[in-house]
């Protein structure tokens, strides 16, 4: 056995998560591969004496046009058998050469607004496109389990630093997008009244003066998130001391 | 270039913490290096067919004789000269072809009791060796920043799920116990009077019908965790709404 198979290619995926006011899409490739409608995360290798975070940067921009998004790493997926599916292998026999090589693969994950990104599909990407997570979806290699994994460690996430779900809302919000929002976050249909009230206790949620105009229904109150008093409130180090 | 030079190589490190009553330590090795003293992390290259989580258990106990830890992923390091100062590269010379080469590493964390465990140096660990995390030590490669990262990441997750530190108590622990071991993790002294008056306002600290003996000091009060309270409490599902 040579060298080379001792060595394996590292590569680096991208599980973008992306909020269009009604519900969490995941950015998906379709790959260019004759006769066969095989979805994927954009991912490929990394090269050589580039850092993973640059390589994660370039390949989702080399594929979907999406950049400038903050890319978190959360976990590594090496299974040896991971890239060993033969229509998988088809694919890799197609764009690089030793499609039998082991390829570990760096996971990131990013949460963004759908509205504030454009994407173009390119290199081995014949589509691009914003999945519903909700709507099953089989994809290539393991990418179903990065997928889900990475969808389950952005959800402990938001659980910890819920900030991160009031940067998907605008500056002024009703609480009708606030709960489609949370809905879609928690993946359950939730009692309108029991919702309110018992987020109405957040302090840093705060009511303005100001409600919808320009509507047919009765115009909603709109509210604003509070960073200062969610810094106090929420973010402060929580011990189980106190 | 050859295709060599383009796939990395892949190892794994372990950062495992130990508390041992008193204060946390580090698991290190010392390498066999003529003429240097180089501690560093126990790590070592991924094997053909290997999986990831499988090669730190086998690294591990291959370099220092634990075995049977959980071992948890948190990081992979892949900056393209983690490898490079001169004194690492000499040491690479003497145990593997291709000094070279650039080295991808997968790390992984774990928390124990440093008593239930034995260690022995094996392979290239001259010295295996408990080291307190207060007291700098200067390591290999980029295993400095592995550390932190691992103590970090390590702290944060007892800050959600207390239950982790508590398991490195006896059944029955002293609030003195107690106050040592929170102190270690935190990394501050506490005012014992407030420690105490805050602490027992956790519902899942019981207080048991048994008081120290054999001692000199005035016998001090036995607690339990009581994990029925603690998951009714502490671990149900905190999403901001509630």
């Amino acid at each position: 056995m040579s060298e080379f198979h001792y060595n394996p290619h590292i590569s680096v995926d991208c599980v973008i998560f992306g909020f269009d006011d009604e519900k969490i899409n995941i950015l998906l490739i379709k790959r260019k591969q004759e006769g066969e409608n095989i979805y994927a995360l954009p991912g490929d290798l990394v090269q050589k004496g580039e850092d993973l975070d640059v390589a994660a940067n370039r390949v989702l921009y080399e594929l979907t046009g999406l950049e400038n998004l903050y890319l978190e790493q959360f976990k590594t997926f090496g299974s040896p058998d991971r890239t060993s599916d033969p229509v998988d292998v088809e694919w890799i026999k197609s764009v690089r050469e030793h499609p039998e090589a082991r390829v570990i693969t760096v996971a990131y994950n990013s949460l963004v607004k759908t509205e504030d990104f454009d994407y173009r599909p390119s290199s081995f990407a014949e589509e691009v496109l914003w999945h519903p997570i909700e709507k099953p979806q089989k994809l290539g290699f393991d990418h179903n389990e990065i997928a889900n994994t990475g969808w389950a460690m952005l959800r402990e996430k938001i659980k910890r630093e819920p900030i991160i779900a009031f940067s998907l809302l605008p500056e002024k919000f009703t609480l009708r997008q606030l709960q489609t929002l949370y809905e879609a976050i928690v993946g359950l249909e939730l009692d309108k009244r029991n919702f309110r009230k018992r987020m109405l206790r957040n302090k840093f949620l705060v009511p303005m003066n100001e409600k919808e105009t320009g509507v047919s229904h009765k115009p909603a109150q709109y509210y604003r998130f509070d960073d200062a008093i969610y810094k106090d409130d929420f973010a402060k180090d929580q011990w189980f001391l106190f």
